[in-house]
């Protein structure tokens, strides 16, 4: 359906040609500054006409709160998001009433629901995204300031153009690029958001060549997510990264998902691809790990590492070539498309997919602040009886038979300073910093 | 949570060592034959023990229905579903009280819940999927049934040995061999469950010589779902190609998911990569596209075509070799770990693949009956008024100003025979045969 | 959270004193005619200002649909509505700042959200109701095009002043009575919506008196649902009387539901309270009941009688008398409120019970829908074998064993003309007309 | 479906004659201490067989925890609860397959489910909510140690005879004897669980009369829940008297709910019905109210006082008595029921009333600690500028425009000793002790 998320829930409306797109974003935190500006900033970063390279359709897109905040402060109320369409004629396609155009929604969209809106497969819009993208600036607002939570994507390849380094995503050095990227920074490699000043340029002019050519490319939106707070996601089916996934693969274009060592970790052998903990505890204490083959997730859970990840977008189906098909009733013909269209997705697909990891995020950081609540209003758990400190337990394991080590034992290392625990709650963060 | 699906709905239970496994299926059909025989096929396929390639802890995995049927036939109830497990002794890992197993999720299971099972990661063992399998294997069998649909996986890489053909899923000799594939057939090449003979041999040797080193290795498995019926799949968070992503991305060890072209597709331009419709109808009398890089999923819906996709299983974390590592406290120091593992997962997983893909199907088959049924018992639309038949339209397509169109006269064109129209219900199939 | 039901449903957002408030439908049926009309006549009856006993805040409660629909036609996608709030200004009650409200939500929204809203407990106001009202006009147009279903609510009660009859529900002049009623006759007895032209006055009265006391009133919404399909409802938690009463005490002021015999069912043996069977069957062939205690639901499913049940709402919290309360801090004092409110509110509670009773009989219809049409794309069960025709099976019954007549045969029944079935989808109707 | 709940969620499965029944309960606080006794004691309290007033089939309802604990303590993860079934043989009803029975759900679920359980309504049996017995007595479990929650049921009726003061819930009298009571004091009144010496007694004869005539009779339960923490239940939808209103019409035989004052409720004025505020502060500074007709909950949220609530239980459908019917073909007949069933189903209501309390109380206490968590994380709202302390601000109250009030002026309010504020997470409750 239209909603997405548990605890933190959007719900979106709104097609191409209506009169206006929205969302309402419920579970946001009650008491948090919040104002039109902190969504506008990436509704802009999203919107079409902000380059050459990108469709001349110039939509305004302004953001109207209607709900749910007072005085600038939200009130824990739903938060209704609106932005009026400027062009709200039906259409401008004539051939489309005849041609399902290749690779379009339009043909799905009539055998799924029996009506063809006259934008054809009205909802796959990428206007859709605009409810999403004002409901993740929202999410993210509040994991920054609660957690100091980073949230940065970036393009990395445009057709076969691979910024270097990424194609092996478990090379320190790629994961140290990664780890210093800041949103700023992507900002300022305008127009693609590659962050690399030669590669940046190529995919410009690999774009333009093939918006030239009435063609369009694909590419791949890399997207790096720090100071995540330690014990995101749920076993079994809510994985954090099932819901990333299910969260990339939900925007309109994309074609695959990886996170981590991804394809690659496939042709690595365990003796590699695991990731050691570190004797050298991070600034909380906790745990880390030596490598990130993991993508700072461990048995669907966040680890405190960084969460990286990739999606793949394929080509816009929307080209200005003639194309050789069949029309709904089967005769063969040939379409030429005449609306004007992005010749590539991806550097307005990097707002989308940062919005979409902090909704993802978000409804796990909710999620986890109840169980690490909820657990800390329970008595402890008893002290071990004639157990040695786990010291001792180390010096003769052995010996020791596990099932009869009471379970507080065994928890007692979880207690231990320098083990560190991820907790919530009341001044306390559970998160990594 | 431990749930997935919305109308179609598995609840599962269960870690390794406890006294059985299971799950709760809700929302199956009522009036369906179904006997633990046609569950315990999958499970057998899933189960340890299967060869000397898999780890040799063997479990009969029987599975007893609890509920929910009766006389062999389903209520329409909830069927309950049990596995006993054999090995109900808490633990045999004396030094994972000490160490977190790198890359399992020993630590972040015990960050999350604040508790440790006697297995370290508890719900992450690969004895959850159980429930997976036995809710899949119902699944499968009402869309055979009803949709003659087919779902087959099998192994299409093992490290960095591929299944020809495989790394450029676009090709047409792949997408034909993807066509002809049945389950039976790829149960031929054991054990590794490639379908193509040298390649099977060749991938069987490389887990050996992994299993040898007491190391191990990964892999992808490739999945095609067949007879697919149209229309599948909800804008705009629920697409089909996201649910998918999500549910194999909530299999153990998985790190990336593909569909159609996939990350491949991201290189190819629009003009090469869009499916055309072919003007030769399919025996249903519906548009088809000549090629398929699509995947068989346009705007989030199924078109009718193969689905297929790709999943990355990295190399099991349980290995034999000593990994230099740190103790829950912070303390370095080695660990060698002492049970017995699958060195490769593939060849198992398979038919974990088949089950999260039947039950995203399913799922996404009653959503759309429904919609189906609740748009045939509206009146009709009306007729269109001064407007000419869709072919007169077509041939003065110029002159029409498309605004001027009643909605009818638009979706007329989907009642022509020769358009066909997906539908549901009462003995008509809204599938493709 | 601010979203009901779950293959239709509706997520609302708004205070009172916020830009705007308004919802958004998903799940909406395709190709159905709507316009804001058909919204605009039940809010039309919910808004305030009708007379002379309900508040004189005149808003006028316009509606705009935002998208999902097109050449006045839905599209199947999500449809978002808008109301303008008039009175933008943030509050006219400057002692509520001190104040809670007595048996006002003030106090806990505080308390929950840990922020105060200008309205006080705003999400409590009856603005909120406008989208409930909104949605559910939608959901009633279509179980009127699809089943004929008619949902007609009406004034039982105010203060100690009961409509003749309705004090025992089961009576047969009262069941009569129910079944009578149209909206539009209830219309005719304004303002108070109770259709007994006496006891109209009496309530007028009442109210009145009440409002010149600057005091007020409660009373009781008794509905009833005509052509309610059978087998609406899911066992076990979802029954439809469960989902009605949910739906029912979440509207603002409300204590109490009962359906069919009720409270007063409690007293009455079960040889008295049991509905019987009829042996002259409906028009359409099924089994209906001779009485109807059971309020149209029979183990949590519609039986296809009418379905009857009666809500409680309390006098409006906000009076125009001097009370002796406690300010936030703890220091007592005398509030005295100076807002006009309505002096009783069921006479304006009509539509919203008749929207919230759609909003569940529709969910409840699409999940049925879904059933039906699962069950009839399977195989019809196998024919019984050796056993005669349920004539015979009814003269020889002690001598057959249960336990040995397949499930077919005892369904056999079922398929049986006289028996009728429950069906729905392509053209044919599962309700009950 | 057959879950219940959001966070805290019971999956139920099972019928009368099947291997077993039973549940898994999601998202149970890791680490509490729970053992099959915790459960044992409640499901004891339901099962059949306990007196000469209960059905004589006496089941032992043994439950065996399947999953989710070690060494006594909760790991975190889905708990899997089962029940054998003593006697599993299909049925011993051999008029049932002719006739459904009169206010039974056989025939409802054949029209739902087109296919008949040998059981007639199978799900809809009384067995059915030994998994809600079962997950409530888990949540109690935590609610008691979390927050010294304590939820007792009582039967306040049978037939015509209501334990004294139940008529009028508004009473001073009768909520002081809620306040009083304990689970253990209404054990002592068996069979009835009617905490009244002589009307126990009285309610005891006349079940015992209608048994002896073969028929039945109804009663209501009341159900007190003492130590509610502030501040649960979620606007709008999920007001916490809709969820408790949805959860007990749930429960098999349930006719009618009412909270607070109820229906007598609807009789009264404002001025009398409104509690106000008491200037002395609870125990723990917080607001309390004089009179507490609210039931415990303003504006669907829970306001710190005991939430009392009755549920209607209409009298067993199956008696001993002939009954005049019909048959599923229609023909007219007599059936005589021979099961031998309980004559009033109300004193083993009384545990399932409470697990069903429990579970709606234990959900929202888990939404409310998430909600209050991410509030506590966020940075204060800022200072008021200009302007006096909530003493000053009271006495020139009128001065005092409200719409230039900073909302954290107004919110300072709830900062301020005195005012208390509703707090969980780490150590400190949110309740009410």
């Amino acid at each position: 359906m239209s909603t997405f998320g548990s605890q933190f829930r959007v719900t979106t409306y709104g097609e191409s040609h209506c009169r206006s797109v929205g969302c309402i974003v419920d579970g946001v935190p009650p008491g948090m500054a919040l104002s039109e500006a902190d969504i506008q900033i990436q509704l802009s970063r999203r919107r079409p006409g902000q380059s050459a390279l990108t469709t001349p359709r110039n939509e305004k897109d302004s953001v109207q709160i209607q709900s749910g905040t007072e005085f600038g402060y939200t009130l824990g109320t739903p938060i209704g998001l609106m932005v009026q369409n400027q062009d709200q004629r039906p259409h401008d396609y004539s051939e489309m009433d005849l041609y399902p155009r290749p690779s379009h929604a339009d043909f799905t969209y009539l055998m799924k629901y029996g009506v063809k809106a006259s934008s054809g497969g009205g909802r796959s819009s990428a206007r859709e995204t605009i409810g999403r993208v004002a409901a993740g600036a929202i999410a993210e607002k509040y994991l920054g300031l609660a957690y100091k939570v980073e949230i940065v994507a970036f393009v990395s390849s445009v057709g076969p153009i691979h910024i270097p380094g990424s194609l092996d995503p478990t090379s320190p050095e790629y994961i140290a690029f990664l780890s210093d990227l800041t949103r700023e920074r992507v900002d300022t490699f305008l127009p693609v958001r590659c962050p690399h000043t030669k590669y940046n340029d190529k995919m410009a002019q690999l774009i333009a060549g093939y918006r030239d050519k009435s063609d369009s490319i694909g590419g791949t939106v890399t997207c790096v997510i720090k100071n995540v707070p330690i014990g995101l996601g749920e076993p079994c089916f809510d994985k954090l990264e099932a819901k990333l996934a299910h969260a990339m693969l939900s925007i309109p274009a994309t074609k695959g998902f990886e996170i981590g060592s991804g394809f690659k970790g496939t042709e690595m052998p365990g003796s590699i691809h695991n990731d050691p903990f570190t004797s050298t505890p991070k600034a909380n204490g906790k745990l880390g790990t030596a490598t990130n083959n993991s993508g700072g997730i461990q048995g669907g859970i966040s680890n405190g590492e960084n969460i990286y990840f990739k999606v793949a977008f394929k080509s816009p189906a929307t080209i200005g070539i003639d194309q050789s098909t069949s029309q709904y009733d089967g005769t063969s013909g040939v379409l030429a498309a005449k609306g004007r269209h992005d010749p590539c997705v991806v550097p307005r697909a990097v707002p989308i997919v940062e919005a979409m990891a902090a909704l993802v995020i978000m409804d796990a950081v909710l999620i986890q602040q109840q169980r690490e609540t909820s657990r800390s209003l329970l008595p402890p758990m008893p002290q071990p009886i004639g157990l040695k400190t786990p010291a001792v337990v180390d010096g003769s394991e052995k010996k020791v038979d596990p099932a009869n080590v009471p379970l507080a034992e065994r928890n007692k290392l979880v207690s231990d300073p320098k083990g560190g625990q991820a907790v919530g709650g009341q001044g306390e963060v559970f998160g990594d910093e």
